[in-house]
């Protein structure tokens, strides 16, 4: 294998010739090997959005070659082409803070960038990965703005997907309107509700919920591009510091906004939690929901029975016939896992210390994991569950008449206590809730009244 | 002790003659001895907002009595005025979704009601505590509207307490923002600082996290009054399902809201994970700036020693002389509480099955505990640290001078490559970095410059 | 109110005269005012313990006069008789390491010695609280082994309550011993099996987390005492080094044994994650177990109704005769709190830095109410519901039989495909799982076979 | 494309001809894109390792033709030599408690043993995926068990891993035994310690979390095979399950004992839990232990400077000459992941209901998941850190003779208060240490005695 040489402090070392990607890479892959994944495309693209703005208005402030920095912004728009992703070989959990990343695409743009140049890689007296590609930047500003920008576009993702979702749940809610079923707090029998207003609820909820994850992530926004080293500016022109966060802003696309206080925004890395937290609080909604399918299916013979979902494949290597609903028991485990993220991010949020956060690379490595099972969690139980899930009506109806349901409502007529005992006769003796309560002085007619009010009960229209 | 006799569907049971409570409330007495705590004041004062709200209401529908809805309304003022709080008896942590601390509301208010009509205690014919007092309701809209009453309204004292901090980290931010130092990046050091400007960060990160639980209490605003048994509003009264949360402000004073769809309002509690998470995420906050203070205070002759923080108490049992971080170590402890309880919500919110959370007394129980610690840790920690700690100057003067925080600001001028080697020449020989940067070139105009810049480098103004 | 002054490095400050604290439990408690618990009993009863020990080792060694020796020892004594207790003022949750409790135990002790030494209160020149009392000690040593020794003894009720669990587990398997039923995986109708069996496999991980609590808190009796400040055993004599925890067994009536490496013992924590993690992993077999027993339990008409546990209290302020499964509720709880702590602990463990972990005292309160909670949820739990668990003998058949759980034991005699199939004819069709297996060509004798061993299928007997 | 069709309870589907998997591996793979990761390679070699002593097992029972048995293994053998390993193609995180994973190497190994009897794929009549591959088992007993297996070996390395990290930090202990420096505890000043004895410290705590881990992963040998489906050991021969977990210990040599109670092991999986508590417990101490490292090797002229870890890349992208410890901070990172896979194992564990436990999946991926980041980050930490770690004794020295390190040494012979004068006296006069102590009447022989004993005062050796 061909190798040139290239430089750090640590010492001289032997880097493949065909490789972007430079020393200080290199040595990076050797000391982190612990996930064995690189850095996903989403952040990939980010950095080179990053460095190109960076060129460019480092060029507009006089601070760098225009023909480098055109060679620089060429280079990055090679990359969020899809080009020279592989040349990203840093493993996504790694210490120095995310410096290994930055310098893994300093040194992969400016040896693009050499190319472009007319020059050989490594020849970086023409084009430096610290000098020029990382001009007035530091992995202090650099990195956290790209874990943000990946994020947020991630999360993007995440919204359309529990839009789906709700949209799936509504569409449920009208179907099943009119299905009326007992509703179970506690687990026990308790009064008349439709499975639309169940369905109904569980869209209101993921409603709620996408709008927080929402909100959560605009805090993702705000960056502390400028801040360079530990948020003072330090060499960064001030042209480079008014007009670097709109510049990134169009390169991106995304409304960027500067950090309130750099110093501030370098060091607390709480909006990562806000968006961990969003996650953690939506998982929870998502994981109750599928407890609930999951237990409303259970049977298909001594179970609830109330709904079927869809058969999507074997449920069991021994038992013939089963069907189990593995699709909801997937997002269960996505929901676990999100909520465990969170307090890996709750700790390394807490870890940081004075002007930095060292680790913030778990941070986005379980952000960005809690981010994708989600997606990849709703996606299923939408296409694979939701649509297709099957109300069963006459057992809905069964189980309604068979409970004390309707008790409850005969307590404004009768009280409390008389409606306990018809409960209780009810269950004792078996003593017909209807008789019991014509017994207990509840004429005919209110009865019928009672009877019609608690059909069309749901009072809160399920749409 | 003279007894009186109760019954309820368990069946005949002795209850103490001057008690209050009732057989409801006693048997929950004995069926939970969790925590050996009973509800909180604030929770108290609550339910007798709620339960007079009601009183008022249904009174006004037409379905209570006037008559005992007065006395049921002027029982409720009685417990707001302070009086019958030793009646509520029942462990914070119960099974049963808070029925046991609704029955217990009811039958204390029930109590005292009679009493003021004249009546006996236990003679619920005249005022039931089901019947009566509990009227149009169910634990599954009383109980959680209680809970989201009485921690928004401590979570206002903890907004103010927050306010406190940010206030007390913004004069020191003055009284220290020409304190220059050394800043440091993963506890190396880096380039300049000034002390202010590290205040100044800290202040901003509590003004977010309080801004942040300002948004997320603002959801507790949102009650399930009138959604009675799983959200569908049986045996409530149209009147009083228009009218109840309005009734309910206005005893409160606070701007209640009801749910947008009742049968969500009553099973889904992710507002309770909601303002946990943000309690946890200032709770980190809060963590990382103890942690950064003690670290400043090391020392006190072999640590840093950046800042004196103010002695409060002997430091040790053994060592004559010691005075420890003893404040910011108990602010760690109540942040470490928070986020673990956190986790305890996570589960308790994932636990609720179809149409209810069973789990809301463990939810309150942690974010009150979370609220109440972080209450009584800032104060703390405001009060008998932040405002008395001292800059010294000497110390962060001679540590910065000692450093290589220069060297990054020679880069623009003489590139990475040879500011690294000054720096390496610095820490292995000992040369000083100003006669290195001579030596490559750098002339005395362009360092004095540099050093200037340097001094007032911090471009971000602490203000 | 009568005062008297006393002065530590801080200052000159005024104590009741009847205190028998000093100055420094008195800024103590000022500086602290977190949970508004004082220590626990068992934790005032330990530092009496260790006091004693430490009295009567440094006379023996000659480096405490015998008289004063003599006088600390009985102040200890009257501790644990039980007065003093209210002395103990400082909160649970302190920063400094337990320094605060420490000194507030050496304080009330010389106080009392005093008095039996004809003195006043506070004239320490004749029993001083550093000196004499704490005399070879340190916070370092003397707080962790009261914490430890708290533990202990709170985990040894514990291990008794698991045991009464288990036996009453077991009573239930032997009881429900031939009460056939259908197992469920994933919620859905598997195979056969007997209740019995379910209450086994609930007494048998309860007897396994038990043993593996019993093992943890064992590494609780390696103590650090004669460790003094960080471990080198600073100002302890060689004598005193020797005989200290031998003494403190002798005290204390357990088996304890010093640590390995007294520098290790006294900055490392582990033991007490790992007592947390055996009460965490307990705990989510308890919650699962409870989990299950609500779950058959739910119903009582439109649920699995295969059991039926005792009816402790109206279940809800609505709905008359409802009954609700408020106890094993209350355990869930528990466990969540628990699982919960444990974060925290791990969070104050991880958060020890070199020579000592300065957040013993959460930890402390974290398990020390793990385990209060365990206590007090598993001894309602077993005297409220467990023993008192009824089976629906009834159900359980009728369920039974309206499954397919019989189809899996065609397998072996005419293969997975077509038993599927006799299942799909079964649940589609309604076809009788015998008539759909004579039809595959089982024989009468084979089915008879078949029907017979599932019958007597449990090949693991319950005992 | 070449295609084949299969069918099984959904319908029919279209198989890809060369593969190996079936239909029903390629519905899961439809069915559970989440990680993107399919099971590795241990759990694979599990697989292979328990189809393979079934085979056997059953053919010696006589429940299985002797050809189909032979060519199953064979099949196995080819597996466990490292092919077909890219057949298995569902993902790690899948709902339906592993079947899909069970099927998928069902389908797999029949495929391949059918090519091994000169048959087609597909023509599983000759050697079906459940009833010959799979017989007498279940995914209830065949998954759980691959993943003890999977984990109990990945455990090992983890020892030996753990083992590397005791032996590097016990030679330091050697190496730095005579360097005196201040111990800190609450990171203030306390008394002389060695780094020698630190450095014992650290190892002496990896060596008890390497035992604990140790005792933990022996819980993993105890598995349930022979349960089949729910513990009930339906459609298994009585030779089978007398015989199936001495011939899987055969296999593959590991000491694999049967569950106590067949129906518990199958439900209950709290052993996962008590082995992520075990890596949770040791990552703390890990983390701590980095934490320290990284706070003694702070600076390097503006920090405590006690020692230098080795350089082993650039430290910043803009500050020259910055060496960070990256090292350190990934394992950190490590730490942090593990104690929030930690979590999501215990909610996956407390999911469980009634017969099974659907979640052993996330179990899984997160145990293993830690198990790896554990041993990849101890492999760097060893090898790019601690083997190198040099002590700066100088400035050791210099640190601990300016601190009041030896005050507290003076105690015994002048008492608690004089000492703190002479403390107080120092840090604010600046008068020495020394001199006070005689002002104080120490003797200068008795001076010279402590200074001697506090030289030496390690009375604790580091071996």
């Amino acid at each position: 294998m061909d190798f040139r040489f290239e430089t750090d402090s640590v010492g001289r070392k032997k880097v493949p010739a065909e490789a972007y990607y430079g020393v200080q890479s290199l040595r990076a892959k050797e000391n982190f090997n612990m996930t064995g994944k690189s850095i996903p495309a989403v952040q990939i693209r980010s950095l080179a959005e990053i460095k190109k703005a960076c060129a460019v208005t480092n060029a507009k402030a006089g601070g760098l070659d225009r023909e480098v920095a055109q060679a620089i912004a060429e280079a990055c728009d090679e990359i969020l082409n899809g080009r020279f992703h592989d040349q990203f070989i840093v493993d996504q959990i790694q210490g120095g803070a995310g410096t290994s990343t930055n310098m893994n695409a300093n040194e992969v743009i400016a040896n693009i960038a050499l190319g472009l140049l007319g020059r050989e890689k490594g020849e970086y007296q023409y084009c430096h990965p610290n000098d020029h590609v990382n001009k007035a930047q530091s992995t202090n500003d650099v990195y956290p703005t790209s874990l943000k920008i990946s994020l947020y576009r991630t999360g993007l993702e995440l919204l359309d997907k529990l839009n789906e979702l709700y949209e799936a749940l509504m569409a449920k809610s009208r179907e099943f309107k009119d299905v009326l079923k007992i509703g179970r707090t506690q687990l026990m029998d308790a009064v008349p509700i439709t499975l639309g207003q169940e369905f109904h609820a569980y869209a209101t909820v993921v409603k709620r919920d996408r709008s927080r994850i929402q909100n959560a992530i605009k805090e993702l926004l705000f960056i502390n591009m400028g801040a360079t080293a530990i948020g003072t500016g330090i060499n960064a022109s001030e042209y480079y510091e008014k007009h670097i966060v709109s510049a990134l802003s169009e390169v991106s696309g995304l409304p960027l906004k500067p950090c309130e206080d750099m110093v501030d925004g370098t060091q607390n890395i709480d909006g990562f939690s806000v968006v961990s937290s969003a996650l953690k609080t939506s998982a929870i909604s998502l994981s109750k929901m599928a407890n609930d399918i999951r237990l409303m299916n259970s049977g298909p013979k001594a179970g609830l029975g109330e709904i079927t979902i869809p058969a999507k494949q074997n449920g069991s290597s021994i038992m013939p016939g089963k069907i189990n609903p593995v699709i909801p028991e997937v997002l269960n485990q996505c929901a676990f896992a999100v909520i465990g993220n969170d307090v890996t991010v709750s700790m390394a949020c807490e870890g940081g210390q004075l002007e930095l956060n060292a680790f913030e690379p778990v941070v986005f490595n379980r952000i960005f994991e809690s981010m994708t099972l989600m997606i990849n969690g709703i996606d299923t139980f939408v296409h694979n569950c939701v649509k297709d899930i099957a109300a069963n009506r006459q057992t809905c109806e069964d189980l309604l008449y068979h409970s004390t349901g309707f008790v409850t409502a005969l307590c404004p007529v009768i009280g409390y206590k008389k409606a306990a005992q018809i409960a209780k006769d009810f269950m004792e003796e078996g003593t017909p809730i209807l008789e019991g309560a014509l017994a207990c002085g509840v004429s005919k007619n209110q009865l019928d009244r009672i009877l019609d009010e608690s059909r069309f009960m749901p009072q809160f229209a399920t749409e």
